[in-house]
């Protein structure tokens, strides 16, 4: 291996030490070139973890879901990580964390490694950041890593790829989660969790899902996401699971399921399918990355894309034209209509 | 002008003909190259349009509100156009667009038309595709165009960077509609609208956004979106009005704030700045676009990628370094750490 800036805080990271992942962390996510030398070093030692993706609207208790989920799988000599990712406000990059420090106080174990992401305008830039810190967490040898989402909507799409099994979490009562829910998130939902049970309308909520099921039914596994070249899977029904997070109800029979679902993906050779699918893609938001960092840097103070502008405010050229005229700047090669 | 395949509809669009402009834009849509070449055209003949962004939580009655506002704005020899998008569902591609298709029903005059977008998978792309349809509208001869997205985040921010004016509506009771609001299109906002404003709470609401807005204020003439080179602005204090979309109530007084708004953004020089700011903006997202195109389209079917995946699999590669095989692929003149 090359000799890097990094080698200590690596072999401290593989002999499982909390500071130095928390330092790889942070040094992922301030720097690309960083992170690119640190998941070269990181990579061979991945593969281990299993992934699992919760995400719920707001008010429906992930915090606490998630504590009590956390103290469920906790046995000895396993360990847990947790990557909290908000990617909703992009332009005060202000994240309502308040629940995730009140969390990392809970679990001083270090069986238990927590983390907060929050989305600092990177574009395109956080299920990136996610997947390093999942195979840094990986390497540090976490068992399961949970990656939570605040909101719904395309990112946590993108930031849920990479995991095995997907939770979302619903509460009785607020009557239109299931609606917000359905953002491009329900398609990709392993297993339905209708928290706080204890309340009114918890059954009406997993009437409501079964219903919504009935007419979206197996979305994720006949998705054109799941490569080809592979047997018929069998098809998996989402499951659905009531809980109390407060008391503990139901979370024996939810882990059940999630080890049902885990079996599935293995036998039905989903796992090696989706370890596929996660390469392409993670390699494509890397690559979508650059090219448009590259893109963005060029048009930092260029005084050719001034003159550009100027062109395109006379409208003697029009704003095709001009994203033509840089594209041919990239050198690419470019051939009539190739873009 | 080039000759072109479109140029009979181009004439008639020109002309005011509203099947033309129905036609052209759907060309748009359904194809880039054919968007290049009309836009070419059309480019030139825009400019005279005042463009007015609106948004706001599910309920907050945004399709009762937008057809009282039409009635109001109307008058002889004023066109209006109306662009609903709905980026909200990435994977489903529904949008519910009953409301926009009763609305289409009130107005039969030719002097309001009425489209509606959803997001079908674009990437990136559906922002790109507004500015297209506001360009053509803008040719068709509206004076006002109004943009309305369903839903809130990230890509709303990028479907508003062109509106000269954003409206947010708000609802008197919806307690958390406010948190909703907040993730990016806060900073946006120049009106609120506290629609519904018979129902309860309506004073509270103006008393709660008036608290946010002291934490908050003036932070969209702040930005650093505004090009520098320009004498220092005088702050727009977000306005705040109620409304009743039903009766009307409050709507003479909302489009005085509308057209206060349009004098402070010339008076300012902000207009100009704004052009400036939307034509780079838009060229970076045809530019991302295309590049991002181009980049997918390698991954479909390509058997060097297969083989860098499998290596990625086989843990000799890494997804950076798969990324870099890419980079090199699509002949970048790349130097070490240029990207």
């Amino acid at each position: 291996m090359m000799s890097t800036q990094y080698d200590d805080l690596m072999q401290r990271l593989l002999q499982g030490e909390t500071r130095a992942a928390a330092r790889l962390i942070t040094l992922t996510e301030n720097d690309i070139n960083a992170a690119e030398t640190i998941i070269h070093s990181v990579y061979k030692h991945t593969g281990n973890a299993y992934i699992l993706g919760i995400t719920g609207a707001p008010g429906s208790g992930k915090s606490t879901f998630i504590s009590t989920l956390i103290q469920k799988l906790l046995k000895e000599d396993r360990k847990i990580g947790v990557i909290c990712v908000d990617p909703s406000s992009p332009l005060t990059g202000g994240a309502l964390l308040g629940d995730r420090i009140r969390m990392k106080d809970m679990f001083s174990s270090d069986n238990v490694f927590i983390r907060s992401m929050a989305n600092r305008g990177q574009l395109g830039g956080l299920s990136r950041a996610t997947e390093d810190v999942i195979k840094i967490l990986d390497a540090y040898g976490c068992d399961i890593i949970i990656v939570e989402t605040v909101g719904v909507g395309q990112s946590e799409v993108d930031i849920f790829r990479s995991a095995h099994t997907v939770l979302v979490l619903l509460v009785p009562g607020l009557g239109d989660d299931i609606q917000t829910i359905k953002a491009g998130i329900m398609e990709i939902t392993d297993i339905f969790v209708v928290n706080k049970m204890d309340l009114p309308g918890a059954d009406r909520k997993v009437a409501e899902l079964i219903q919504m099921l009935e007419l979206n039914m197996n979305y994720k596994y006949k998705s054109h996401e799941i490569n080809k070249n592979v047997l018929t899977t069998e098809e998996w029904t989402p499951e659905i699971i009531q809980t109390n997070s407060i008391t503990g109800q139901n979370f024996e029979e939810l882990i059940e399921k999630i080890e049902k679902h885990h079996r599935f993906i293995q036998n039905q050779g989903i796992v090696s399918n989706y370890l596929r699918n996660r390469i392409k893609q993670e390699t494509l938001q890397i690559l979508k990355y650059k090219l448009i960092k590259k893109t963005e840097n060029m048009f930092e103070d260029n005084s050719l894309i001034e003159k550009l502008i100027a062109q395109v405010i006379e409208k003697t050229m029009d704003p095709y034209e001009m994203a033509n005229s840089i594209i041919r700047l990239l050198k690419f090669p470019v051939k009539d209509r190739d873009f």
